[in-house]
C-alpha cells in the first residue's frame, strides 16, 4: 500500500506520518517512510536546489516543475516501486498532488503541462492520500516557529490560499483516493481519523 | 541568430565555437557563448548532478531527461531568450539535438517523451545547428587525452555509435536547420566550412 500525505506548510504532516509509521511497526508491518522532493541521495540533492533561497537568480516555473519530476522519477524507480514490489507499506510526505497545488494552482503553471508529466513519468499513483487541511494562518505561524523559512515557505499567504484551493480541487475530483483530515484538531484525533479511514 | 553545436565527445565543438565567437567579435557583432546543460548558475548546478559519477546510485533515464530539460528551461528563460531579444548572436554548445541523440538514440528512451518535452518546454529552437561529425574512436581518444572522463564520457563505443546514428537521423529529418561538418578535417577547414554556410 502506497499512502501519500499532502497539505500546506505547518499542518502537521510530519507528526501524522511518524505516528502512523510507529503504529504500522508495532503491528509488525514492513513500512518505509519517505518524502518528496527527495527520498534518494540524488533526489535529495535536487530537493536542495528546489528549496534553497537564491536572490541572484530566479528559478523559472518550468524549471521548478521539471526538477520536481526529475526527483520524483528517481524516487519512484529507486525507492517506491522496489518497496511496493516487496510488499512494504510506503508512507510518502508529498507526491504529485503537491505539484498540482503548488505549481498549477499556486504559480499558475498550465495544467496540461503537469498532466503530461504525470501521464508520462509517474508510473504509480498513491492508493490513498491524506490531505491535512487547516486555515493558512494557523499553518504559517507553526512553520515560522520552526525557524528559517525555505523558498516555498517564504511565499505570501495569498500564494498558500491558492495552493489550498488546489487541494480542494483535487479532493473534489478524486474523492475516492484523497481523504481530507481536519488538521485543526489535536494530533491524536487526526491520527484516529486517518486510522479509521484506513480500516 | 541562435546557433547550436552538436556532436559526440572530442569532435572539436569547443574549438569551433571559440573561433566563431572571436570571429563575430572582430566583426563588431554582439555575441554570447553558452553551453548545455548549464549556462546559468542554477543550470550549472544541475549540470553538476548530470555529469558527476556516482557508483552508489544509478540515475534513471527519466531523471536524466527531466534534469536536462529543467536546466534547459532555466537557460532559455534567463540567458537565450533575453540575448536574442537584444539582437545578440547566441552560440550554444549542445541543445535539444543532444537530448535526442544521447537519451533516445543512445539510451533507448521513448521518442514520444522527448517530443512532448520539446513541444511544451522549448519555446525557441536554434536557427542553425552545426553537427560536427567524426568517427567515434577519433573523438574518444581526444576526450581521453583531456583527462578524467565524466559520466557520459565513460560510456562504451557502442553507446556513442548509437548517439551518432541519432545525429544522422536528425540531419536527414531537418536538413534545413542542421548542417553536417566533417570534423576529421583541420580546425581551420571546419571553421571555414561553417563560415561559408553562414554566409
Amino acid at each position: 500500500m502506497f499512502i501519500s500525505f499532502e497539505g500546506t506548510e505547518g499542518v502537521g504532516k510530519t507528526t501524522l506520518i511518524r505516528t502512523l509509521y510507529e503504529y504500522f511497526q508495532q503491528q509488525g508491518k514492513d513500512v518505509i517512510l519517505t518524502r518528496e522532493p527527495g527520498g534518494t541521495p540524488l533526489a535529495e540533492q535536487i530537493r536542495g536546489l528546489l528549496l534553497s533561497v537564491n536572490h541572484d537568480e530566479q528559478m523559472s516555473s518550468d524549471t521548478e516543475l521539471l526538477l520536481m519530476y526529475a526527483a520524483r522519477a528517481q524516487h519512484l524507480e529507486q525507492v517506491i516501486l522496489p518497496a511496493l514490489a516487496q510488499g512494504k507499506i510506503v508512507l510518502c510526505d508529498r507526491f504529485t498532488d503537491s505539484s498540482f497545488a503548488y505549481q498549477c494552482a499556486g504559480r499558475g503553471l498550465s495544467r496540461e503541462k503537469l498532466a503530461l508529466l504525470n501521464e508520462n513519468f509517474v508510473v504509480k499513483m498513491p492508493d490513498v492520500t491524506f490531505w491535512l487541511d487547516a486555515p493558512i494562518e494557523t499553518g504559517m505561524s507553526r512553520a515560522r516557529e520552526r525557524g528559517a523559512l525555505d523558498r516555498f515557505e517564504q511565499e505570501k499567504v495569498s500564494f498558500f490560499e491558492k495552493v489550498r484551493s488546489g487541494f480542494v480541487e483535487i479532493q473534489q475530483r478524486e474523492s475516492q483516493r484523497m481523504k481530507r483530515l481536519d488538521a485543526t484538531q489535536a494530533p491524536e484525533k487526526v491520527f484516529a481519523d486517518a486510522l479509521t479511514y484506513l480500516k
